[in-house]
């Protein structure tokens, strides 16, 4: 049996396929081109998402979820690629946080991703092999866009609150600055109004890495048979240490050895920590996609709602009319708090509905995937408000 | 000529081997083998070093320098690999911060380093091939202690000051304790007295990428005649992130567009922080060796003056009578000026006669290598004090 496990594991595809086809799809019509940034068009996109809660009669009570980088439309339950429950599954349910009793809960896979959405490893129906580079360069206003499409088509003409963590902050906040027409309310956790020097670095050594990788072929592993597992595993290490804090990482790891009493004097794993980010990389490749892991970076460090600074943020939001909660974790060095204040500030500028709220804690940014009971507080208070004044 | 030049920077081992023709070289008699904490020994043990300024008659004035991670003998003057300026040129030199009219500076490529030291692309006495992994694993400790060898063969009885940063500093700090009977005083800076958690998993990163280069052939690249060039890059550029500050990569970079209007909307760089990071690694790999990297990160994972917290820290230092100068940096988050201050109570708790100087810079760990005003007012500071005391 373990073998069999093992097996499944190396033949990903075959296993992503099978869990795959447990996940709701919306096929845009192969006339319905999607527009994107760069340029280019999306012909016969799909997106896949997942549904929690039940839509009310006027579709008033849509809580539109948006994931991070390298999450995914599983918000809730058990994730059937890894078995495990899905990464806001404690905020999700009935009489949790995001109350499934009032709200319909629709979570999407981004334009970009590896979950069922049209993506890098998605067959592209002019050449019918995966587009692989031949991907157009997506952004975070791409994502957002054909989201906002799927509504359409769902005959959901305004969603009741908006809501995601990092990347899915980001969409938050473009849909705040884009299709502020099309939401209530919004909630950006962990996020920023642009991607950093420092972040773009990182993702630069990821990508660097992934590329580096010679089973990564220039992107065409699927057609090669290959899988750049070692590049992939590197970026994921890399990107992993940004999201924990110096503090968290020495409280959970310091300097502790792995199974072992002493030193060993070798390049075999000795401290714990070393142990953990091999696992993390490791895990992380049965589960995603180089490609897209690529392409997903890359609209993150492209986002910047000022323009290249040609624009002053509060611009970005002049004649928002919807209520908005930002919430940032104080140990959070990849979107630090400062970022946040600085999206208040702007919010404040033009006169928006904002609250805000900066929580202690020394779990870096992953905090707003964790179980802390203050951001739950957060997310409960400001969606039963709305909640009740939107008399659901 | 532009060919030619070309032509020798991908020939790097006959450039190096010219360049380094320039440097001076102790070789310990072949029965005189160097004992290791891993418990084997190498035999036959070369130190390449330089030296600036004039031995005293009592041999009294010596500085033992010891330099960092990526460092070399090379601190002052130019550095015969990169024609450019040594590391701490701005400091040494008549009349500079480390006045050569009054010391004589002793800068020794670390035990491990490819500058000239034997290290793993040094050939094994015993096959006649190159170490390359089968050189044993080295501490900072090892480092020392063939330092203080060399200073026996050159019949240097104690040393003035024994100073470096980072790395260098641990250098610092371990003859501060093994060997405090051979130096008058002794500076470390922008270092720690153990690696910390975030900083192994740094490491981890690049050792990892340099492996799983498939040009790394498990370390026999010089035999098979490649290089891991990609592996070895990647791993300079996630610790280049580390050395820098934030908000000067903010400063410095921000999100500039490299020669360009507009973004690329494909992968090519975008931003100019990535084409800065992309450079530093790509220079990087035409003067290091990647097995070389593998071994020192290693040894400064294992750095900890507490023997994995079954000491205390203050114990390190009992009985330490030299006069002691910290110095470090506010915005460096590789060794935190928290650290220094660990330090610094551990010295004070032993009694010692210990200066602590906090550098107020927005340029992170890399402050230490960069002319900054403060800093070498407190080196020349504290080493004109000493010479003084000691009638230099």
């Amino acid at each position: 049996m373990v073998s069999k496990v093992k097996k499944d594991m190396q033949h990903m595809p075959n296993t992503f396929e099978d869990a795959l086809e447990k996940t709701q799809k919306y096929v845009f019509p192969a006339d319905d081109e999607i527009p994107l940034l760069c340029g280019k068009h999306l012909k016969g996109c799909e997106i896949a998402y997942e549904t929690y809660g039940t839509l009310n009669a006027d579709r008033s009570n849509v809580i539109l979820l948006c994931h991070g980088l390298t999450g995914d439309q599983f918000a809730a339950g058990i994730n059937p690629i890894t078995q495990k429950p899905g990464w806001w599954d404690h905020l999700i349910g009935n009489g949790k946080a995001i109350d499934t009793s009032k709200y319909f809960v629709l979570s999407t896979n981004v334009l970009g991703g590896c979950m069922g959405s049209t993506g890098p490893s998605s067959l592209n129906p002019d050449t019918g092999k995966p587009y692989a580079m031949d991907f157009p360069i997506l952004t975070i206003h791409d994502m957002v866009a054909v989201q906002i499409k799927l509504l359409d088509q769902l005959g959901i003409r305004k969603v009741a609150c908006a809501m995601g963590g990092s990347m899915g902050g980001m969409q938050v906040l473009e849909i705040m600055t884009s299709f502020s027409d099309r939401i209530e309310a919004a909630m950006a956790i962990s996020s920023s109004w642009r991607h950093s020097a420092q972040n773009i670095a990182f993702h630069e050594i990821g990508r660097q890495a992934i590329m580096a990788d010679p089973d990564w072929h220039y992107g065409l592993y699927q057609e090669k048979g290959t899988k750049p597992v070692k590049g992939l595993s590197v970026a994921r290490m890399t990107a992993h240490v940004t999201y924990m804090s110096e503090p968290a990482l020495q409280r959970k790891f310091g300097r502790n050895l792995q199974d072992r009493e002493d030193i060993s004097y070798n390049f075999e794993v000795d401290f714990q920590v070393e142990s953990y980010l091999r696992y993390q990389g490791k895990s992380f490749v049965d589960r995603f996609d180089a490609n897209c892991y690529l392409y997903i970076t890359k609209a993150l460090d492209y986002f910047d709602l000022t323009n290249g600074g040609k624009n002053c943020l509060a611009d970005a939001f002049k004649g928002l009319k919807a209520r908005i909660c930002l919430i940032t974790f104080s140990s959070d060095w990849l979107f630090p708090p400062s970022e946040t204040r600085d999206i208040m500030r702007a919010l404040n500028a033009v006169g928006a509905n904002v609250s805000f709220v900066e929580i202690e804690s020394d779990k870096g940014h992953d905090a707003f995937l964790l179980e802390e009971p203050e951001m739950s507080d957060a997310v409960a208070g400001f969606l039963n408000a709305l909640a009740k004044d939107l008399g659901l």
